[in-house]
């Protein structure tokens, strides 16, 4: 290397001397300036503007955690007021930006913009209207709660419900018409407009989880020191006069049963609007980018049924739970008991059904889909990642009972219980992530042995006429004409199966199947129901309140109260968000079967 | 919908029909059988091998956070014994795995492996090599205070060393050759034997981390009884029986001062290893799988004068505030404030040089690399997931500054010390990353003025003869032979670069540049050297001692010890392998540029 540095040097040498020889010193000067002026000026590389405004996210996020610990702490300095302004600023800040972007594109009408239509479906906008107006309702609870104490507590607390119920109402707008944007404009600024709503929501939400947990927290100890066990200080936030009108209390207390909606309203838009940061400046794949899903709802019978019977019971031992739970020791732990074994139960079911669905993929091979798709990947990332905290639990209530000196009747139904939790979470995301990956052009494609038979044929309407002159007319002799088979896609095109020439490929020995072909097909209809619904049972429990990790006393015998508290507060969150989301990719996979 | 279902339902009733006509019952259900056997023995999909191997992994590791937690109450159940069988059973694990691995590799000997360059450089592996050394002298000393106790203490604490030490020295192996291969056989099972060495690892790192912070803890709680500020119970794990040796306190003391190099070992390798997981089954593009790397030493000047007296006056300031905090109150507060204004001082100058470094990359528009590569993707993840434990550190310290009551002399300088830190992560990230995704074929590649003038043309000297035939011959003439440039190929090949033809494309008047062509790139590897000393400062201080966010008050006013003490446990070991990772990615930096 050193022999050869001489040669360059003398080289670039000759090259600058030739080059510098027509140019003076001051002209040089401001060509720089301009140049540097422009590059300045130029979009910034998007991989940088990725990490420019991911990390600026983080950080409003982290602001918001900080000030919640200092919150959590009850001391003087700061208190809950300073969140609540710090997060109505960012609320506003999302709302001027969002009028903003509506308006910039209202301006561009004439230019069509590009729309990921993976990026959300009908039906998921629909639910997230729905949790909206719980949550509409919430902060009309608020803001009658604020006029009742308005005397003695800060205005914040008024002004912040009022600007969350317009975020409300102006997100739920821009979810319906502007979620599946593809954006290609001003993007290094619309990065950081999105990235802004994002966080902003998932501040919401731990703000949300945290009062929930709060409040949860409280009532534990209250139930406690009534059993005699504490010496645990509760921490009352009550103002200190009296409420001017009648209802302040029934106010306080029905927000406790609205916050299981808000919060699951939140993280869901925050998920939404992740895959909206995540599509800006890419360039779609047309051809990947048509949807084909026909729900079909034929043979559903046993999933439904079990699903409804799962869902009865679980509404049934919440309520039992609730009740008993605060009564003396025995009946206490006749409702642990209980529980336990209505769990079990749940998720033997839960498991075999997801098994059964893999078993049934493993025998029927397709090659998975691997084309780019931003929403499916943050969906599976989002499984897996919040399936940790439930995890963590299981695997903590495991450790405990199998170091526990005490012995109480539920000590060896937790340590099932907990297996089968970890064991479900396991299949039951391999069942999903397979079924959203696997290909579906056409659904017959899921039994390989019929795929030689029929040739299908899928033309949307707009672009070519029904029969599609040149390929079609080769197959059409007077007893095999193409039959519209089925309105398979959303745009209203239709999908036409030609039976195959006889004499072209013979008919292979394994399509002797006597089984009706789309029997797969029912039974994965019918699991992917019966899960949903469970699913459904298993978020009610925690979300309302029937929470015996709290209460069974192993695990925080093991690992001590503030330990144990720490590790719930953590993972509970994380569970219910973990069962919200898998009801919907539990949908998506049953429309797609 | 509902009118086509009735042609489908008889279109497939027809087909049917014809196929089960020459088929019996029995047949029709061995074939399934053995169709289902077959499936069942297929390569699994490679989407769900991951997940399933993932979700194996994350298991494991939650196993052992359970078990950590527990031990952290220091209850009767759970002790430091039972957490070591369960590592060393990995441990095992792992070792016959590795020992699989590598047999089965010897077998195939005559079919090459497919290697990822990229995966790791010798540098890295080299420095690993030396942390585990250093952690082979700790696993000595663990021997050795074992063999002091050995009468009071469980045989685990005995066994855990040795199997450590072995571990570690077939692990080096391993990393020295078989780190880069791109497995392709026995694919799933493979991805459990990888997946699981890197969560043992991650684990191992999670157990230093925690000891670590449990002795830093207790010297803590030492310190502050000894200023009378606390009532806080330390809690003892001595044996207890005498030391049958002279030097069991010596080596005990002593790992702790080993800890932090041990720590960092465990982290890296798992870091790897995870890329290697991620190889599996990967198709690897050849054209992109080369590396022209080649230091340059020149014009190095500034940066690493700048760089070494930051790292003597880090010494000097480790040295003179661990002997100043233990003392009176006035020394300690004037111990801390030394340490904020010595961390603004280079904090400082840190983020003027990321800026600069940006600054000259905006001005030098060249487009990013965006080809796929595992290990990059994963560099840029973990530097800005570690980023979040300080970010999160230094907005608490912010909110404590603002809201306490109390004003020691370091209060403002801690506020604009936990800004600047903010911002430094903030535009060091985004330099590093940014380095790291620019194309660099050919250096020269760089200076897009420079593009245009010279050709380059690079041979690897296997693969042809020094002066190409064809393409080279036509710009032969006498006074402009194509000079080698340099040695710009790991594989000993050489860069050839021939002047341009003067007639065929006339010098644009952009190339009139007079200063010398590569002074940006001189600045920039004067900033890589001068960022890789200061963030090894900045690892050096917290590592061995140095941890002003215990010692201030001003954060524990504000958030109570429990939370605080908390959030500094999770937030200083990411710091920690933050500093250590980015030292890394910044020495590739350096040899990039």
């Amino acid at each position: 290397m050193v022999e050869h540095s001489g040669l360059d040097i003398m080289c670039l040498n000759k090259y600058c001397h030739s080059s510098s020889s027509s140019s003076s010193s001051s002209e040089h000067d401001k060509k720089i300036f301009s140049k540097l002026k422009h590059s300045l000026s130029r979009d910034y590389p998007r991989k940088n503007a990725e990490f420019l405004s991911g990390q600026y996210g983080t950080n409003v996020l982290l602001i918001g955690a900080a000030l919640m610990l200092a919150i959590a702490h009850h001391g003087p300095a700061v208190k809950e007021e300073h969140l609540l302004s710090f997060v109505t600023c960012l609320m506003l800040l999302q709302l001027i930006w969002m009028m903003w972007y509506i308006l910039a594109r209202e301006r561009q009408k004439n230019s069509r913009t590009e729309k990921d239509v993976h990026a959300t479906t009908c039906w998921i906008r629909g639910g997230l209207t729905l949790l909206a107006l719980l949550s509409l309702i919430m902060d009309a609870f608020r803001i009658g709660y604020y006029a009742g104490y308005q005397s003695c507590v800060s205005a914040v607390l008024g002004v912040y419900p009022v600007i969350h119920a317009t975020h409300t109402v102006a997100q739920v707008h821009f979810l319906w018409f502007h979620i599946k944007d593809v954006i290609k404009s001003f993007e290094t600024f619309e990065r950081f407009g999105v990235i802004h709503a994002v966080f902003t929501n998932l501040l919401l939400w731990c703000n949300g989880v945290m009062s929930e947990a709060e409040h949860f927290l409280n009532n534990h100890k209250r139930r406690l020191s009534a059993l005699g066990q504490g010496n645990l200080t509760i921490v009352h936030s009550e103002p200190h006069c009296n409420c001017t009108t009648s209802s302040c209390s029934m106010f306080s207390s029905s927000l406790y049963y609205l916050y299981p909606f808000n919060i699951e309203y939140h993280i869901f838009v925050s998920a939404m609007l992740f895959v909206m940061w995540k599509n800006i400046g890419r360039t779609i794949n047309l051809s990947s980018n048509q949807k084909r899903v026909a729900t079909k709802t034929q043979g559903l019978t046993l999933g439904p049924i079990l699903g409804l019977l799962a869902l009865a019971s679980t509404i049934g031992i919440l309520v039992v739970y609730i009740t008993h739970v605060e009564e003396s020791l025995r009946t206490r732990q006749s409702a642990i008991s209980m529980f336990y074994i209505y769990g079990i139960v749940i998720l033997v079911f839960m498991c075999s059904s997801s098994a059964s669905g893999l078993i049934i993929y493993r025998a029927d091979h397709v090659p998975l889909d691997t084309s780019k798709n931003p929403s499916r990947q943050l969906d599976t990332e989002l499984l897996f990642g919040s399936s940790v905290g439930s995890w963590l639990m299981s695997w903590c209530s495991i450790v405990a009972v199998l170091g526990s000196e005490s012995s109480p009747p539920y000590r060896w139904t937790n340590l099932v219980y907990s297996l089968l939790i970890v064991l479900e979470k396991y299949t039951q995301n391999l069942f999903i992530i397979e079924s959203l990956y696997r290909q579906q052009e056409g659904r017959e494609r899921e039994d390989p042995e019929l795929l030689a038979a029929p040739e299908i044929f899928s033309v949307t309407s707009s672009l070519a006429p029904p029969y599609n002159g040149i390929i079609n007319r080769a197959y059409e002799t007077p007893d095999r004409a193409c039959v519209p088979m089925e309105n398979e896609q959303e745009g209203g095109g239709q999908v036409y199966r030609c039976p195959r020439k006889p004499l072209e490929v013979p008919l292979p020995l394994e399509n002797q199947v006597v089984e009706p072909p789309n029997i797969k097909r029912q039974i994965l209809k019918n699991i992917s129901v019966f899960l949903l619904m469970c699913n459904i049972s298993l978020w009610i429990l925690p979300a309302f309140g029937c929470r015996p990790q709290y209460d069974n006393g192993l695990e925080q015998e093991t690992f001590g109260f503030s330990i144990w508290t720490t590790v719930l507060n953590f993972a509970i969150p994380l569970n219910l968000f973990y069962r919200m989301h898998s009801v919907a990719s539990l949908f998506e996979v049953f429309r797609r079967v």
